[in-house]
């Protein structure tokens, strides 16, 4: 298979760009004096559906010819990308079919729902939501969509990074979330092309560190058990993410639990933005001294702030 | 005394640039299907100190003589005023005096003394806060920076409207909460100029409904006891202000305390951005039917981020 190359991210942003929000990039006196680095935070957390998803999942869908398209797309997930590929499938005025477990959040099923889109329940396992998935996509004859691996999805993910390096110039450090590796797959191959010099750096939970460990074995490791606050970091990298991640990144490092908690509240607190905590894992890793900012200048992929407000962690790990 | 023009706020405008942020301008999809409206955010809590005060502050401070500044500036304020005088005089040097009331919130002392501000405590009333204010300004030489009843103050508030329309184009309607009045009042000046053919209207909470009952009584009315959780509206609408207010203003409207709540909750959800329960006082006008927004479009501004995140009242009120 071949791997994506920036052309194709410049391809995917044309195509996209009537369809997300053109998110701002934000900057922060009080955090940059904290760190000693110049920071600008990209608000994929004010993407449409709240989150940086929303902008492979349209590149998916949207790529798709109106035969592939007639019959609808499908995927299963809890998260994110379920609302995203519900709100781009209903833009493109086709069907989406979505496998969630049972114990998905409320909050998370009404969005779904609220897109337009057809839920299917199943037990939360891996194997009762890709044997559910599988009867759906037979049923139906949708498209699955799987939410990172898959190129139409990376090369979506690439154009955050680009608007990045569009609006504010070039990185000496460009660092964003890993979790399943589209984010980082796709940031990876926009830096490498727009910002030639500069380092790309992922952040991971600790207890959720298959990227970590692959990247330094050189092999994909998957995650056994990973748990972490950060739930939208908790999916193994993906086979395709980890092919361009092993040959574009510079380095994948790992961070605390608390950590997480307090650069999620430090940017509530400062920035005034809603950020979830796979968004505050970058930040994490430069406040626990695991990425060295000082003096340089850093942009930072802030992924999603889809974070219940009824249930917020700040009382419980600092 | 001569009322400030439009000129004015340009000059103000040309003069702060490059001290403030050009905060973004944001939109919903949700919220516009729940309203019916086409509504444009303008994120004033992603301002430096976290709300439009910074504007009116800075344009204060930078537009004093070298001469009127040496002695610094000084104000009483327990709230976002005084961080954004202290912030405006350490950008350009000079010491800013702050007398505050010993109730005020922790964090908004920190917030003050972190920008380097020299803090007078005072009892917490208005005459216990003029006396220190009048005593520190004696022994100090400093002038005093009036949050809202100053002509400068006033001009930089009104260079929001102007970013608003700069960059989203003209409305049927501007929207913004109404205090003291320096928003409204450079919002209402700005929106004649460039806005002529729309609608200026504020929105205040039922508490604290002074402003709305100077407007329809066309003399100006002191707040007496006023009482609502969105505390950056309890003052009393300044002279200067209501002068410009009762010209330039079409409607002013009062909203709920619950009202508030849920605006500021929709706010946070939907759109992922932390505002103070002042910035949900437009959207919940909106939201209560007090405006009609359907098949408009309307500018609306949110004044501020600061909100406790141990305190947040979404339990309180729903």
């Amino acid at each position: 298979m071949k791997l994506p190359e920036f052309t194709d991210i410049e391809k995917a942003h044309e195509l996209i760009k009537p369809f997300i929000h053109r998110t701002p990039v934000l900057t922060s006196i009080s955090i940059n004096e904290m760190t000693g680095g110049d920071l600008y935070f990209k608000c994929e957390n004010l993407q449409k559906v709240g989150a940086f998803k929303f902008r492979g999942a349209c590149n998916a869908v949207f790529s798709l010819t109106d035969e592939q398209a007639a019959h609808g797309v499908c995927t299963h997930s809890s998260g994110n990308h379920a609302a995203a590929l519900a709100l781009a499938a209903r833009m493109r005025g086709i069907p989406a079919y979505i496998v969630m477990p049972e114990t998905a959040p409320e909050i998370k099923k009404k969005a779904v729902e609220g897109y337009g889109a057809e839920i299917t329940f199943c037990q939360p396992t891996l194997e009762a939501r890709e044997t559910t998935l599988a009867r759906v996509a037979e049923k139906t004859g949708a498209i699955e969509i799987h939410p990172y691996n898959n190129i139409q999805v990376i090369c979506g993910q690439g154009t955050a990074a680009k608007e990045l390096i569009e609006d504010a110039g070039r990185f000496d450090i460009l660092l964003c979330p890993i979790g399943g590796g589209g984010l980082l797959s796709g940031t990876a191959i926009t830096g490498r092309a727009m910002n030639p010099k500069g380092l790309v750096i992922a952040a991971e939970p600790e207890g959720a560190d298959d990227a970590c460990r692959s990247f330094h074995a050189n092999k994909l490791i998957p995650s056994i058990n990973p748990k972490t606050i950060a739930d939208g970091l908790l999916t193994s990298v993906g086979e395709i993410n980890f092919r361009i991640i092993r040959r574009k990144t510079d380095e994948i490092v790992t961070v605390s639990e608390r950590g997480i908690v307090r650069a999620m509240r430090l940017v509530w607190e400062r920035m005034k933005i809603i950020i979830e905590p796979s968004s505050a894992v970058p930040l994490a890793a430069i406040l626990e001294n695991k990425v060295d900012v000082r003096g340089k200048k850093v942009g930072i992929i802030l992924s999603g702030g889809n974070v219940d407000l009824e249930k917020l962690p700040f009382h419980e790990l600092l």
